[in-house]
């Protein structure tokens, strides 16, 4: 197989990559690494992945890590199929999209990130769930979400009206926090509640839920 | 001037703006605000940036905002000029650029923001500094340089042999910290040393900084 994505779809980095690649309708193989035994902490893994993380990425000899660079190379190279993810065409259209990618990166992934981290990941690893840290995020992911409510007032996709990379960036931690009674933060918000619906349900987005959730 | 930045160079996130800016030999304008007066989380700062932060960006009838997505648009629109900051005119060598600019994103700029807020910001507003902070961020700010030291070893630059936008985005923190005593984390690691007394001696830098650090 040509594009090697490696990790596990229960990642939420992975599955980023993973929706990028439904979405363009792409064969891949996912070459699972056995984190518990630390394979991620070394070589061959740290040649691809200089920071010890997953995913990393190949697509014959070109090699990638970081989940929103690699979708970007994937929504580039293969433009024509699939999805139109990064509206290239049209520079301002492209902008849109690019600042929307910012504000998930920059405004929604702090706080969504500490709450996957106590709610889901903690208990994994025998830890406490420490409620204060929950409601603090939480407090601040609505508030980051009060922009999202007004702007899907005007658009029907974050960028504009098409399903982008800006949406979809969003979605692997959301798959989890909607597991959680934090749904609350997402479904107490009429339109970004519709968003979420609309989004998850994409057939590609379905696919990878699976993979995110393994039976 | 067709070209707006509402905020003002003391602002990191103003500031990388500036430099994409000057790389590109733009002309601007930067129309301040009364950040003390909250100016930023009210009308009509808000329409141009619903989080209500700085900056926001205007050229002509286009209004974006987050830095990192006004430095991709204008790399793109002004693709010819100056500096070539994205390397749009490969796949490779831009998803390279593209990579290093999300390390700088999600690895580098967590835990020197959280070193400036402290050593920087705190003072301002009359709050303690909490060393312990400071400490853990600095720790957490070295392994991600020991990387870069490695990848510099081989490399001119972050994303290759050119300057681009994964190394400029970089810069408006790291102005701040290396006037504190953790400029010992750069000082430290010899390539990555060389790299910034590189980066910040461009005229294009040199210029901004100045403008970050008002007499």
């Amino acid at each position: 197989m040509e594009i090697k994505v490696h990790g596990m779809g229960m990642s939420t980095c992975c599955a980023r990559v993973l929706l990028c690649l439904e979405e363009k309708g792409l064969d891949y193989e996912v070459v699972p690494l056995d984190l518990t035994a630390g394979a991620h902490k070394q070589q061959p893994h740290l040649s691809l992945n200089p920071f010890g993380q997953i995913p990393a990425f190949e697509d014959g000899n070109v090699t990638l890590f970081e989940s929103r660079a690699i979708n970007r190379y994937l929504a580039r190279k293969y433009e024509a199929a699939g999805t139109d993810l990064l509206r290239s065409g049209s520079l301002v259209e492209s902008a849109v999209v690019d600042t929307w990618m910012e504000v998930e990166a920059h405004q929604f992934n702090g706080p969504i990130y500490k709450i996957i981290r106590q709610m889901i990941v903690n208990p994994i690893y025998g830890l406490p769930i420490v409620e204060e840290v929950v409601e603090a995020a939480a407090q601040n992911l609505g508030k980051v979400l009060d922009v999202y409510e007004e702007r899907l007032g005007t658009h029907k996709y974050l960028a504009g009206e098409n399903y982008t990379m800006a949406d979809l960036n969003h979605i692997p931690y959301l798959v989890y926090m909607m597991r959680t009674d934090r749904a609350i933060i997402v479904n107490s918000r009429p339109r970004v509640k519709a968003w979420w619906e609309d989004i998850s349900s994409r057939p590609a987005t379905l696919k990878v839920i699976e993979s995110m959730m393994p039976a």
